[in-house]
């Protein structure tokens, strides 16, 4: 049974400052939910769900039971799947981003974008992705699902970019642009960070001055340019 | 002015089998409605714009006033921009499959996943990309919106794909697979197919083994899989 409160509390974590305030996510569906369940790096805070998924977990003290009725209720996907979970944020050790590569979005406004970024980063065995403050947030539950448990293993740090610049040491910036070095005439790289740009603004003209390198995904047709989440599997393709 | 039957009419667009009936499509915004009319392969039928951008556009005869209310009535943008028209479907010559690379795509079922794919077969030079009768339509208004044009220099053919390749003599078939050789020791292709799955299923197995090759994406990091759309701009940045 879902009390009033619950739901409506499931409910505001549809906003950004909810999730903020009280460091959670919604996730949804038994593959995500199992995946992070597992992950050892994720609390669950409370599961509900049908009986169809409880009677496969009767271990889980967080679960609450519910109808699919009331799954519906609390519900954002179109075809509600047996369980919805709120967990704590994950928690990763500090990062470090010498000896790898690591991504830099500068303003990625699709949560769609964003959840395909973090499975790439995540498919090319990238830890870290920093992210302007006026990124998507990683935690909407479209980006979440998208993500397929990416979310868990990627580390996400949000931050005023020029600012994490100056007060880091990171290895060389390589700015994906569309007048650069040819991507497929570089070699992997040992060490880096990938700088992609917003979808229709690209990187911001501060930023790509900090940027040792300039590199670009040659064009052999007429479009005017590639999606930034095809743009971002493409770049790191090469590049790892 | 908008008269109530105008309204009906376009509405209406939103369902595929009105489209198909009528062989049209709506494109919404500047950028795109200005890319399609120089576009010497598509007919606009109708125009609907508000003052702004009629006054751009003195000489173009299909076009009606609207007011930004009348725009929001018709648009299926969350935020209306200027200009919605509606279009007759893009015309092209007969395809052909040799001396190239072309697409198939086996039940691609995101909107967004087939407008990338769209858009990145244009940026790589492909002209044609052959769909399962059960992938997204491509003149679904959110994929039209998001190939940014690219919907009138790439052919879309719907067909049963097994039966389309029984009755063409197309070169030989590479699927996309998570067990496949290593896409990163190929050599680009002069010609070829090369088919991506289903987001959940992949590649149906009758097709899978029509193919002569399969082929991966090598995984570096934990993420089960990549995005169908990221996956497509990944093959093609690496075979064209």
């Amino acid at each position: 049974m879902l009390t009033k409160a619950q739901v409506k509390y499931i409910q505001s974590l549809g906003h950004k400052k909810l999730r903020e305030a009280e460091q959670v996510f919604v996730a949804e569906g038994p593959k995500l939910i199992n995946e992070l369940l597992s992950a050892g790096n994720v609390q669950p805070v409370s599961i509900y769900a049908t009986q169809e998924f409880a009677g496969r977990h009767p271990h889980l003290t967080s679960l609450v039971e519910v109808s699919a009725q009331e799954l519906e209720r609390i519900s954002s996907l179109s075809a509600p799947n047996e369980v919805l979970g709120i967990f704590r944020k994950p928690v990763f050790d500090k990062p470090s981003f010498k000896n790898g590569l690591s991504l830099m979005l500068d303003s990625i406004q699709d949560p769609g974008n964003l959840g395909s970024i973090i499975r790439s980063a995540d498919w090319f065995g990238l830890r870290t992705i920093i992210c302007s403050n006026d990124t998507a947030d990683a935690f909407n539950s479209k980006v979440v699902q998208s993500t397929m448990g990416s979310i868990a293993r990627v580390q996400l740090l949000y931050a005023d970019l020029l600012s994490f610049v100056a007060e880091h040491r990171l290895p060389p910036l390589y700015a994906t642009t569309l007048k650069g070095r040819n991507l497929f005439e570089m070699e992997p790289l040992k060490e880096g960070v990938i700088i992609i740009g917003n979808e229709s603004k690209g990187i911001g003209e501060a930023l790509l001055e900090l940027a040792a390198h300039h590199i670009t995904i040659p064009r052999k047709g007429q479009a005017e340019s590639l999606n930034a989440g095809v743009a971002t599997g493409i770049v790191l393709s090469h590049l790892t």
